[in-house]
């Protein structure tokens, strides 16, 4: 038992919050609790009556509710600046969006969800509960859960009531606390309109809650594939349902076809025939081609709505999903019709990810890689050191790779929001793009290569170009292509035409007197643009390396 | 003679900048202007002559020519810091961006256009030219001018050359500063990229030049209707070819039903088939429907590209054009997609309004006065002295009334850009609005009454309206009525039934509770938002104002 306590209490730099209706067990829960943590042991109530040297019931008759509320938040919040303690309050304080924001800063916070005829036995005969003195206690407790149960839902841990006593349930809340990670958040700051990237396992289960605080009402669309919604829908409404947000859906279908100007009619259409309002929030549920779909239904629906990812591939979660790009595909080109509109939130549930085969984790991975190799060389050698673990399934070292990836993406975005750098910037992060444009292009868009394994392909292809025209050591391509070979990546163009790729590129980009423009990089972590790459040297980094 | 001088000098606060190549008079006709002007004489070469103690030609030979125009900048802002002077400049001089923006804030210059026989007649034998000595002179020139003209054309005034006496070419020179008249210009002050509507007759003409310094680079592709386009395509081309701005043109159909999702995609595949870039602008030439379709196929395409107005109706100089709302019309409604896209600048040509008929002046004239009604008492009070004026063709009049009620709609624009002031702020600007649209959906959109039309019955209805619950004195609404008859805009329903006009409202605007929002208003220039109107109220004034 001792060493349970060791287990958790070095690492406890919050405190925790015990929320729940009277008679949930918050104090008794608490002080076990408090003891097993060794920790000091406060009950909001008491303090309060101590402060005012009166009775909970007193204050109430004589100052109101709103007066009690005033000085239960002021209380709360002394009492969590003193440093962690557990602390039981009272039925009403996690109503308060100030409190809640106290606690959520401060405190881990745990629901203790008793149903109402356990509360009601433990109630019974209590006279100091003002609220329960109105009436019938069964008929207000109920009228109570429904109201409240969708806010206490928004702690961080919820615990099913039951009617065990109170020492297996303190165990089982010690439990949730020892396994509770608190979810890693990275900021993406922008001139107006900052946001958060938050990443964990399981925050799909806790997407409702997690939303809850930007949503500018509680009222979303959903918009996601018939495959993901076989697979997460359920969970997600659920999640949505417990906090109490009207939700509704809109299901396309899956693959890059979606992202047509015809499904992104019919995606608008729906928003407005489900007579969605300014404050209507877009949740985009699915990978590259729903958030891409979605936010820019989102951007131009009512001249823009509120718009949340929940990026479902590692591609997604490590880059298409942060920075605010989104669009459609034309004849002309992919991604060529659009807008920047900026998620209020993105949501990275690293669990999602396990249902995905092991060759879209490498797909996306190679994303991460391509963050390194741009501009982050600690981020290289951890991929190097740790790539291959994380691909065989170490959710710890992936919700680690998800957000230094999204932290340099963050801070690229945040420096260059709308891509209006000439160099640097936000172009950097197509480094490997323009040969893999080409390349996905040549085999089909969706058929023959993932996005991330042309992207693969295309860094091996930049990096030997930077080495080939004596930008880059030889030595760091080298060295990259083979952790790429490592981890499984492909490195070289199967047989492909190296006239037709060149014919593509040229299509892609803008030649200037025969030269075109390309990311390439003095070693690793060290992208730049050079804008006057001659055809000659593409070719022959395509000969050199399996085009025909 | 004196008295042309006096009718001129009096006024002038800007100095005279003669600009054109060696041999087009600028000495000659610069010191007779200032003589009949009574202003002081400069010639910009003897000046930096003076300061360097050396001939232009030693100066480039020993310096360089970036030397001499680092200098020739300095020497010429220093001129005409002095306050207003006759200033003639060397032939390089106003190739300057800077120096052009210097002769641009403090001068109004003066392009003496003079073709190469006569320049070469002028300058044969003048050593001290260094630009001529390299070569033969007439393949020089030619050449020079070719570069310089597109440059020389961005003055303000062009006086086309000829073999006339010195005296004569500066009579015309006088007889075009007697008629020239700066454009008026307004701010749209935003957060980011606030920008000018410039307002004057004439504009078309000179839109490359006034376009001009907002361009990122010299490409433009113009969307407007085949209406227009038979009307001032032509004139707008000839200006950008002036100027050396390449530039395209997209075609539509006119009228409302072109601000659909099928135009919209037309014209965005268009301009993609084009092979657009970051950096071409696109221009909308047109009234309100061709400027809402451009501008959101510019928000779109490419993720936004640079975006001018040049509004061809009163109503859009004085409303669409100003705010950056954009957007295309679904089954579901009007303007329901779309997105926020500033201009970079919008040109209110008011010479071009002469050719509407008497019905779009007047309907354009509503959205002036509801200007006045929502928050600016001064500028009713103008059009209830000079509306009929204006409306009967005094041209002074009508710049004016463009530019106060631009000025009116940058404020509120300024302060509330994206419409997210619940009440007050850009919402404002929909008095009268609850009614047209209503009035519009019941007589079909474009076909029955005009939308500034459906407007003036909306701001009798919602004036009286507010007089009915006791907002606004009766006095106020009978005056404003009384001024609609005057001016002879519609004043009263014709004969729609009540309940169809009311369906029309209650699904154009959420009810809560059985009540509307509407703004209302205490009077003249005191509008306000009341989200709680009773279907009963609205009702009556319908049938007390021509409703069955």
């Amino acid at each position: 038992m001792l060493h349970n306590i060791q287990q958790i209490a070095p690492e406890r730099e919050k405190s925790i919050v015990l929320v729940g209706l009277m008679g949930a067990g918050k104090t008794a829960i608490g002080k076990r609790l408090a003891g097993r943590l060794n920790l000091p042991f406060y009950d909001s109530d008491q303090e309060i009556e101590r402060a005012a040297g009166m009775s909970v019931a007193e204050i109430f008759a004589k100052h109101g509710e709103p007066h009690f509320r005033a000085g239960e938040k002021r209380v709360i919040e002394r009492l969590l600046t003193r440093g962690p303690i557990v602390l039981a309050t009272g039925g009403g304080a996690f109503m308060d969006p100030e409190t809640r924001d106290i606690v959520a800063r401060r405190a881990v916070s745990v629901w203790l969800h008793s149903p109402v005829h356990i509360l009601l036995h433990r109630v019974r005969g209590r006279t100091h509960r003002p609220l329960l003195n109105s009436g019938d206690p069964a008929e207000i407790l109920q009228r109570l859960l429904a109201v409240r149960g969708p806010v206490y839902a928004l702690a961080d841990i919820i615990i099913p009531g039951s009617e065990d006593p109170p020492d297996v349930t303190t165990q089982n809340v010690l439990d949730k606390l020892t396994t509770y990670a608190e979810p890693r958040r990275v900021e993406v700051k922008l001139s107006q309109n900052s946001y958060e990237v938050v990443i964990g396992p399981d925050l799909l289960a806790r997407a409702g809650a997690l939303m809850h605080p930007v949503l500018p009402q509680k009222q979303v669309v959903i918009i996601t594939d018939e495959t993901l919604a076989a697979l997460h829908l359920a969970k997600l409404q659920a999640s949505l349902a417990q906090v109490a947000i009207a939700h509704d859906s809109i299901i396309v279908k899956p693959g890059e076809a979606s992202k047509s100007l015809e499904t992104w009619g019919f995606v608008v259409s729906e928003l407005l025939s489900r007579k969605v309002d300014r404050h209507t929030t877009i949740i985009a549920l699915g990978g590259g081609v729903i958030g891409d779909l979605a936010g820019f239904a989102a951007a131009a629906t009512l001249r823009g709505l509120p718009f949340i990812q929940i990026p479902t591939t590692l591609l997604a979660q490590v880059d298409s999903s942060v920075g605010g790009k989104t669009g459609i595909n034309s004849p002309h080109g992919k991604n060529l019709i659009g807008a920047f509109h900026q998620p209020r939130l993105v949501l990275a549930d690293t669990a999602i990810l396990t249902t995905l085969p092991i060759r879209e984790w490498r797909a996306g991975y190679a994303e991460i890689v391509k963050a390194g190799l741009i501009a982050d060389a600690s981020l290289y050698a951890w991929c190097e050191a740790n790539g291959l673990a994380m691909l065989n399934g170490d959710a710890a070292l992936l919700a680690q790779a998800v957000e230094r990836a999204v932290a340099f993406k963050a801070a690229v975005v945040g420096d260059d929001e709308r891509e209006m750098k000439p160099n640097g910037g936000r172009a950097l992060l197509n480094l490997g793009h323009t040969f893999g444009h080409a390349l996905e292009a040549e085999t089909g868009y969706g058929q023959g290569l993932l996005h991330g394994e042309a992207v693969a392909v295309g860094i091996i292809l930049a990096t030997q170009l930077s080495a080939n025209l004596g930008f880059c050591p030889q030595e760091d391509a080298s060295r990259i292509a083979a952790h790429f070979t490592a981890v499984g990546l492909p490195t070289r163009i199967n047989n492909l035409p190296a006239e037709h790729l060149l014919a593509h590129m040229k299509q892609d980009k803008k030649m200037k007197g025969g030269k075109l423009t390309f990311i390439l990089t003095h070693g690793i972590g060290q992208a730049f643009t050079h804008p006057e790459v001659t055809e000659e040297a593409v070719r022959n980094v395509l000969l050199a390396n399996g085009a025909v």
